[in-house]
């Protein structure tokens, strides 16, 4: 985290906010830096922007995708990879904690801005969204965050076009060339811990979907298995999905009524879905291929415990999933 | 840790020691810096002392937490949370290495400078203890750690008075303006996390009391389950303590016979205590809330594996107690 | 890491290589800054080569030894140690990962530098290795690593004679001067978690050593459990290589034909040795103590799985031995 932090005001709270660009400049810089070392390319794009390559023309790794992980958290974030024994023989878990989950969570990792042009499509992700807050979610954030410089993580395997890179240098207010773009297939190692990184994250967001008060969230931690990447798209996705869905947990503590945490438990694990128990990628192609029509209540861990903080109460709902998960990893 | 250190003249030992004040003060500067996005408020107080309210006015959180706990170890030691299957669904551990435990623990981080003054009362912990060395525990230790710069952390959740500031600036004999003092209420996040913490101090505290020799243990590492909080001080300091005493694990490595460590491991769990057995919120309600009555030997891990490192030899006793995890967490 | 990184020309591949002696350069620098924290002794020995003593005239202890784990691992690993519950009440786990195993493992990690002279025999570990570069393995790696400073780690508990510095400096062509041996012995607790964290690297040495192509390997993961230490050699050295042996568990990420990958699977884990299924102390003597006779391809994680890239496959052999770690870490 950075030394030097500047307060943004914040329409919806009294409270100074930390600059999600400041944080994480210097794990940016370090990315890049180290590019080599973590077998990464880095290359100037359209119109000048840097581009950081994790897995497109270059293998990347898992250490690759964990420091992007944290940078997907706009450096508020601590993602570890270690040994688990929750799914054996699939060891490794990814483990994410952060200093303000809702701001880490929502305010940067979370794939919200759409970017497309032509044929190119792709969800932004990282403190670059905050720069723009071109989303809704960042009114009712009350945050944003002017930048000289930003990043975004992009799950994709081919560069943006310029057209892109232009709209991005437009919303940000900044010259293409202070733009960082992070690209980890979703094939790729780097990838894969980015997305799995994600499991505090769709639990946040899935609170926010069923309408819980954003800023009723204190805390929140989680872990889910790093699932095995697959060079056939739907199966890597799949995967990186049951990974959260049938193994991921998240504990959230929360202030409010306990009834409002007890409802929120009860909603917030995959197990409410009405697509819930079967692997991801069967899910998908049950519609068609068609992402829409997947119940967006699905994304969120498998297991979730909810704590009231103003009552001391803890709540459990779900439950992880090992034969699912055996079957989609090793399928 | 930092990168210059000076030796202390320690009558026990011919070995140099580390200034704990040298090694701690990057971690408080950066804890200051990292305020905002830490959500801790750092303001002056009486006598110009530095505040850093870590979960009074202010959320704090589980990383506040352990970063503090790194502080209270006098930056000579680790604290990670990461998921552990140990007790379902309390998955986050909170685990505990230093470079040097005795001095680490004992010599810092160990609650027992007493600091009252009329209707306040707390037990200061931190590398400001060495500098003081009011406790007869520093004699034992044959460590004093003169330095200009002092930082405590109180288990409180109010503001000390000027008084008690007072005392501090002047056993430490520094400016009261040199002093920082981190507030975590034992019903904050940040005061779970930094309390649970202790499971390896306790060990090397009650191995302290019951007259083993502190300088033939040579190492240890510890683990315990991170307690949910309750705004109930009784309800959350109950399960603080039982994270530790029914849930927590150390491994000692100790020099001499292999007799000692095997008395020292049947002695140190929990279990050995008379009051052992229930959850500790109904122990101290049954001695009248009377801590003094509680005996001091339950303050210790469940579980202990003590390594005779002249024998090669370990020995374990206790265990844990997951039913009572289970009711005391969740009741 | 290191900030600056420089290329070095690899005959067998077209991409850009780390320098292993500027990446591992600070940590060791910290290493030699945090010694008296750390309870290490640092000193001038023959031809004013500087030595770390970590286990023979100091204590050392775990956290010494992760961290020269890391410098091993030529700063480009990570080595963790934690709760694991895979062995009770053997509970902490050291996990290892890397930002490139195969030249963190085998271009420095591995003991693979021979240096004898008299009586004083020890195999060399580290970036150093890299330097000097005079194992066959170096040509395979088509890697060298030209540097003005050298580390290496050695498994020793006596200083190596000027003839032994000497030889690194001329292999070098540095100034012994410029040379740090750091000394963990094998009863030591440095160099106990030094030599566990070598779990990844025996994989990626037994997977070279039954012809598996190196540059098929992407990435890898690995985690052992940490073996108490015994005053007696043989027995401190079987527990270190039971932990791997009986307790060690690795994945690995390879690209190639998904048959290559099942077989490598089928291959790598030490139950596939002859020599399997009695704890390495019993085995050892049966051959009289003549490490020559013990079958090399015994040298390898319990558990293996690897993970065929191209295919999105995955294939697990072998398992942990809980009766065994038991029998040899508790005897």
């Amino acid at each position: 985290m950075t030394s030097t932090i500047t307060s943004v005001a914040a329409p919806a709270s009294a409270d100074p906010r930390p600059s999600l660009a400041r944080a994480v400049a210097p794990l940016v810089e370090a990315l890049v830096a180290d590019a080599v070392a973590l077998r990464l390319k880095v290359t100037r794009g359209p119109r000048d922007v840097r581009i950081v390559d994790a897995g497109i023309a270059t293998p990347g790794g898992l250490e690759a995708g964990r420091r992007i992980a944290e940078i997907c958290l706009g450096g508020l974030g601590r993602v570890s990879l270690g040994p688990g024994g929750r799914f054996s023989p699939w060891d490794t878990l990814v483990s994410v904690s952060t200093s303000d989950p809702v701001l880490a969570c929502l305010g940067s990792q979370y794939a919200g801005w759409s970017l497309a042009s032509g044929d190119f499509f792709a969800l932004g992700s990282g403190p670059g969204r905050a720069t723009a807050a071109v989303e809704t979610l960042f009114e009712e954030l009350g945050y944003r965050d002017p930048a000289e410089k930003v990043a975004l993580v992009l799950e994709t395997s081919v560069v943006p076009p310029a057209e892109v890179v232009d709209e991005i240098a437009k919303q940000c207010a900044v010259d293409p060339s202070d733009i960082t773009l992070i690209l980890t297939p979703t094939s790729s190692l780097a990838g894969t811990v980015q997305i799995v990184s994600r499991v505090l994250e769709v639990a946040l967001h899935k609170a926010h979907a069923i309408h819980f008060p954003l800023d009723q969230i204190v805390d929140g931690i989680g872990s889910a298995p790093v699932s095995p990447p697959s060079p056939d798209f739907l199966t890597a996705m799949g995967r990186t999905n049951d990974a959260v869905l049938y193994g991921g947990d998240v504990q959230l503590f929360v202030r409010g009524p306990a009834d409002a945490a007890k409802d929120l438990a009860a909603r917030l694990p995959s197990l409410a879905s009405r697509d819930y128990g079967r692997p991801f990628a069967e899910i998908f192609n049950g519609y068609d291929c068609d992402f829409y029509k997947v119940d967006p209540l699905l994304f969120s861990p498998a297991r979730v415990t909810v704590t009231a903080l103003d009552h001391g109460l803890s709540f459990t709902a779900g439950g992880f999933d090992p034969i699912l998960i055996s079957r989609s990893f090793g399928g």
